[in-house]
């Protein structure tokens, strides 16, 4: 099944311990789109200016990634500068340049209309209900927000809850949404607000999917899924993202939507994750195979059962 | 196989945000015991004052506990007091009088001296090692540290180091313990120090060992286990020490070190943490039974498992 999805294409310039980058295709919808790719078609809603070449569109291609619903602006690509040189886990962001993001107004091209699969990635949420209304024919809707979202925005942003499947964000806004410094009933409180699932990010400790019940087995439970331990984190920009990719591609590869594809997806967030971190910006993920990715797989299954 | 442990008896006095409690029946050496004395015959060495009285012994008797080690001295018992008032996940001291601790001089009974396995829980490195150095017998030996002791008394631990099979200690020891950020790194360098396996604790979301080699599994790679998404935590105080106790009591009732047998055992560690903190002090773990602990082992399989 095909996957909409809306949301940023960018341009980062990052600095971490392991060295500086200046200008890496990057952007929330960039880093779902490509991991996304390797499961299933991918169909992007974005915005990208005059400084968005033939070399960035060689990388969607590449991908078989639909572009048909980016749209060129007047002006420059939105623009996001950060240092991780203080904390890896947190980028001190220096500079954003929203850029043509600014006016930016989502139109969904009519090859799109059949996408059974959307995620709305991390936008204004007056956006991303907009897209979602838009797009009534879809099955499964997942999406993604930001503290500034919820502390700033949040009456638009529960209104875009009442219409997602699944949420995915970190600890800090899980209990920041909720009010609750408590994950598993901050979790409930979140899931009472729309989405039946939930799936929480821990960075560096991996992901736990809540959930109010799965089609088929209502009473199934939690799951974690770990994130790999790495001898190197050279950038982590991205790596929820690429999460949401590989969990949300695989999700849409399946025939079924059983409570198993959901456990296989968490670990394919995992994986997808843990390669993007593993370069600047793109750059592993567009050199990525599907072997590659299926032996980190195996990796993630030894890591954590028993047998 | 039976265990000797080495380490505190105490009385705590704990506040958190359910409430607050006087006096518990605390210390490393008791969380161990207890969490181990489900699995296999545990030794204690402690030392405690004229405040331990018959209640207190009798939650050691009624859990077949050996306390021939644990030496009665004129005056207090160990007490703790603290706070988790403002953050679950990292206790605040409000006051420490070591008492009858400030003199302590383990001395190993004769009943023990055929223990195979040992434990040096948390205190001076400088008693670990004399403990260590009294039991050549023991075949497997782990033990736990603290910041203190890696800040203040680096030289001394690199002793104990030496003589450890296992080390169990959090991300923020290991990292300090390493002097290097990255916890796999982290991890490669604290085992070059001595010991072939380290479990790192994550707290809240589990832990990771880490080996140079298993028994007949040379090759074989980290293991995770999570934590138990929990919807109270009543007491966080003693959740390492009953990992350890679970982790360690389970090795000990093995025939075999397999590498399963380590899995399954980081397993138990995380089951036996997750009960303690769900009421104050050693509350949970002296009213626990063998059934409720087979029967969260199945709920951490599900958490993690695909299949």
């Amino acid at each position: 099944m095909a996957i909409t999805v809306v949301g940023s294409v960018a341009f980062d310039t990052v600095e971490t311990p392991s060295g500086r980058k200046e200008r890496c295709l990057a952007g929330a919808a960039t880093y779902f789109s490509l991991a996304a790719s390797f499961f299933t078609d991918v169909r992007v809603i974005a915005v990208v200016g005059e400084d968005f070449g033939a070399s960035e569109q060689a990388v969607f291609d590449a991908h078989k990634i639909d572009t048909t619903g980016i749209q060129h602006a007047p002006g420059k690509t939105f623009f996001w500068q950060g240092s991780y040189l203080e904390n890896l886990n947190e980028a001190r962001t220096l500079q954003t340049d929203l850029n043509v993001f600014a006016g930016f107004e989502p139109k969904i091209p009519d090859v799109y209309r059949d996408s059974q699969f959307l995620f709305l990635a991390n936008i204004d949420p007056v956006l991303q209900r907009r897209v979602r209304e838009a797009t009534p024919q879809a099955k499964l809707v997942a999406g993604d927000t930001m503290n500034y979202w919820i502390k700033d925005h949040k009456p638009a942003l529960l209104e875009v809850l009442k219409g997602l499947d699944i949420l995915l964000i970190n600890d800090t806004e899980t209990r920041m949404l909720a009010g609750n410094g408590n994950l598993v009933l901050a979790a409930r409180a979140v899931m009472e607000m729309g989405p039946r699932m939930l799936v929480v990010k821990h960075g560096e400790y991996g992901a736990t999917l809540f959930h109010k019940a799965i089609p088929g087995a209502p009473e199934s439970r939690t799951f974690k899924t770990p994130a790999l331990p790495l001898e190197q984190v050279t950038d982590p920009t991205g790596a929820g993202d690429s999460f949401a990719g590989g969990f949300f591609g695989y999700l849409a590869s399946q025939r079924e939507l059983t409570p198993g594809a959901f456990r296989r997806a968490m670990f394919y967030g995992s994986v997808m994750g843990s390669f993007t971190v593993e370069r600047f910006g793109t750059e592993r993920l567009q050199q990525l195979t599907r072997e590659e990715i299926d032996h980190r797989f195996k990796l993630f299954r030894e890591l954590t059962h028993l047998d």
